[in-house]
């Protein structure tokens, strides 16, 4: 049996009626089932592509993406995957255009999706505001739909919010179930998801939360691990929580990341901000307190410099099971003695590990596109099925 | 009879030769059935989309965009267009080029359009220069053309210059006719293009003389309104005069928006500068007058700021035809109390007449589609009708 | 015997077994065969375009471009070229994304390249950078394809570095032997590539250097002129001279603009700065010295005002063979009394010349287009037979 039958059959047995026309925004959302189709499709679209098959989907029509943070990867991973599937990626720079927040959401969104079928969103700078901005501009977009403004209601796939980093995170553990062979083979392994020292701050809890809320629906001993001070939101230690508890699995908190590191098969060290203090940063924003905000980094600079031994070392890395765990970063990393002086990581470790860390990254498109294919494509797996069957080359020639 | 049948034996109907590689800069340069044929192929084009037909004439090659004014709605509707036509967007940016004005604009028309099918322009600031800078451009491609620089001599779909905004004005009026069900309906309404004020200054006059030049050929009866000193360009009120006449319609001007409201169906407020004052604004940016053009900015503001009175209010509305004429607007509008304290319309109107606003819009990039379609296939009969016929799925599962 | 046959028994002929999966960095890695053979399948493509015939090679993919430097002319060939072979351009922007120098470039270059056929990069600006960036980016390809990161190793076209500018000089040549009518009567043709006066300074060294590079293989008599201090990359006056040495043509130096135009076929007229004083800037810019940079640009625009005589006046054309030398240059040119008050040639020799130049910038994507397909198409002659046979249409309808 050919890995894209078999692919497809496992699709077949997935109940994932409520994914068309559905959006992406976090993964606890979804049922295990549903993450599953995902998984699969991506696995699917790759085998496609790797055999040179066509999987365009899409004769016409746009992918619009919009990057209220910087971006390469993200970007291209995006871009890509609209590519794939025979969409037009246009992006909705803010910057350049008629664009504010608030009412002016509704309209925009409306204005630049007579035409789209998937919108790609990465806000995730301010806390409480990413996902709103998200829901408003989607549920603009299904008023739209309804009033008979806009001929389709596009997808959302949520490229990054205040809250969650499905893509990344989704990429990640597809990568560690191709690592250990098999979903069945997480049950029982140790993650390590620890803070880890870095000269800049304010970084998203996205991926923190992210892997938390994820990793923990797969029976896996999930430790989240930070200096005091380095909370992320406590409805996702709660929603971890449960999900381990469902699961057979665990999870749990300390702050100290040899405890963490102890024994674990997967070490996920990264740096982040204090969820306060984003929440603070946001209401300086909104006001505009320039000092503020200045004065707000100078202090959490301070606070984050008093944590230079939280660093994914040599040492640390001994303390894992057979010295050996799988080291996982989202990237870019701060490796120390190379991007910075001290960083997240030893440029050593980074070295040794940089062949897993891009083949973690390379599964991100594939994701993004199964997002977008599962929810647009009314039956997956008779689709893939044709693409299979199709005498259509994606490299005609 | 199918709807795309119908509408294919209206275009059979029309004489359209003229419209084979030409391009489209002002609405009054068109035959009355030139415009028939655009509104015809616009309804087409959407009602293959709708039903999931492939509407891609062409296999590959380029649109290119030159917004010399910031610009999301246009943009994306221009981008659609290509899309759903099969051509890639490429935006010519002249921030970030090699680029300048007079003698060079030839030279980079020719670089850009060596793979073009249609040029977009948008030069709508300067009284005098955008309609020119359109023409520079298009005068320059005909030359490589005729040399034999380029295998192709692309179309031009003037995006907004400093006289008329016709992909604005013909999904404005496409709107219209679809509002009262036919165009043989518009005979007798009566539309009131008014001034509106606005806290910013300098707005385009394209779309009050957009409205007045396009809306006059319909026999409608059209009153142009606004406070003494935001006179438009004399030109185009004379060719309203004209249409007006020739269509047993009227066009006429007051300084009273009450007077134009008063019993209208359709009323268009919006905000405009003064034709004089964009003239000397011109002068003092060629001169590089920066003091001369801050002070002018000054004096523009403090005389808007003498007509706050000229506002889409609901006691204006009140004045309309049973109150309830249908409100039109280019988007985005000042909306009182949103975007701005005071401006162009009452929040309440703006938010009733909200989903016919955003339909308004939808018909743009479908306007724009035709434009190019008619400009590029030699038989739009016959191609309609074959892309009907076509088995091809724009949404290919 | 068609042009499209009679080009593909010329392909056929010609041994460039070493061109598949390879890349295109300085014209001088190439040997003969495989420079013919960009020529031939650039006619290739154009014949193909020029009768409609489809030129897509892929149904999906990415040519991924980056810009160290601005471009119009350059980016929209590149452009161009991807979209004639059904690839979709993507712009890395390095002033917007998360990118820097050193080590990030190979994590950069992967992650960007999980769906990308192809790599243009521009780095001009800095000696002894440029071509390293590229070779960086590439080997890190090279690398993650190996490593399994990859699932194909995308190619570079080199769209400038600081030694050569590879599809300018081959548009130029192809230009050159069209011109002539053919490859075999370049032979004892005279070439003067000289200097001339630009009142901007810091001008690439590249076009020069591709140019005695390129067109001393083809037997023509090539002298490089230039004011004393404005020398070029001693390697590559070697190369020059061991082509020329080859291929029973000649290579020469002078300090004469007077002397290389007499009797002069062909001239190529361009600024350029100092290899020296580039290098200069390179380890100032290197060291963040600002001052030292200000400095720098002083005494390089005054050194450049010394010889405001090297100019490409009329009177200067009348020294060329019956006055009447085939003008090149690779545009923009700094035109005296047009773009600036003195520059490299009269207003009047550039109109004279003007659709010839813009003819030879033609060629350039057609170029673009013959590196991508003979790198990325298994059996070019085959296939360029299959889409000539074929009935898919550019343009549809």
């Amino acid at each position: 049996m050919s890995k894209l039958t078999e692919l497809t059959r496992q699709l077949e047995r997935l109940h994932i009626n409520n994914m068309y026309k559905n959006d992406f925004y976090w993964t606890w959302d979804k049922t295990d089932e549903e993450l599953a189709a995902v998984f699969t499709v991506a696995d699917a679209l790759r085998d496609l592509r790797e055999r040179n098959k066509s999987t365009r989907v899409f004769d016409s029509g746009l992918g619009i993406s919009i990057f209220r943070d910087n971006s390469t990867r993200t970007r291209f991973s995006f871009a890509s995957a609209c590519n794939l599937l025979g969409l037009e990626e246009q992006v909705l720079d803010e910057k350049v255009s008629q664009i504010a927040h608030g009412e002016t959401v509704r309209e925009t969104a409306n204005m630049v999706s007579f035409m789209a079928e998937v919108i790609g969103i990465r806000d995730d700078m301010f806390i409480g505001e990413g996902h709103k901005y998200q829901k408003t501009f989607m549920d603009a977009l299904e008023e739209g739909y309804r009033d008979g403004i806009l001929e389709q209601r596009p997808t959302l796939v949520n490229l990054q919010c205040d809250v969650d980093h499905p893509t990344q995170c989704m990429a990640d553990i597809l990568h560690v179930i191709h690592h250990y062979g098999g979903v069945e083979n997480l049950k029982g392994k140790k993650l390590a998801m620890t803070w880890a020292y870095s000269p800049s701050y304010g970084k998203p809890l996205s991926v923190p939360q992210g892997v938390i809320g994820l990793f923990t629906r797969f029976g896996m001993d999930v430790t989240l691990a930070h200096p005091e001070g380095y909370e992320v939101m406590p409805e996702i230690e709660e929603i971890a929580r449960k999900n381990a508890a469902a699961t057979g699995g665990s999870f749990r908190k300390c702050n100290s990341m040899q405890e963490a590191f102890a024994d674990a098969d997967i070490v996920y060290p990264k740096s982040w901000a204090p969820f306060a203090a984003m929440e603070e940063r946001t209401t300086l924003y909104q006001a505009g307190d320039k000092a503020g905000i200045d004065a707000l980094e100078q202090r959490l600079l301070a606070q984050n410099a008093t944590h230079k031994d939280w660093a994914c070392t040599e040492e640390m890395m001994k303390l894992t099971k057979d010295g050996k765990a799988l080291y996982l970063h989202c990237l870019p990393a701060d490796i120390s003695g190379l991007s910075c002086e001290m960083g997240e990581v030893d440029s050593s470790v980074f070295d040794r590990y940089r062949v897993p860390l891009y083949k973690q990254a390379s599964f991100k498109p594939y994701i993004i596109a199964a997002m977008i294919f599962l929810a647009r494509v009314k039956d997956p797996v008779r689709t893939l099925m044709a693409l299979d069957a199709s005498d259509a080359q994606r490299k005609r020639f």
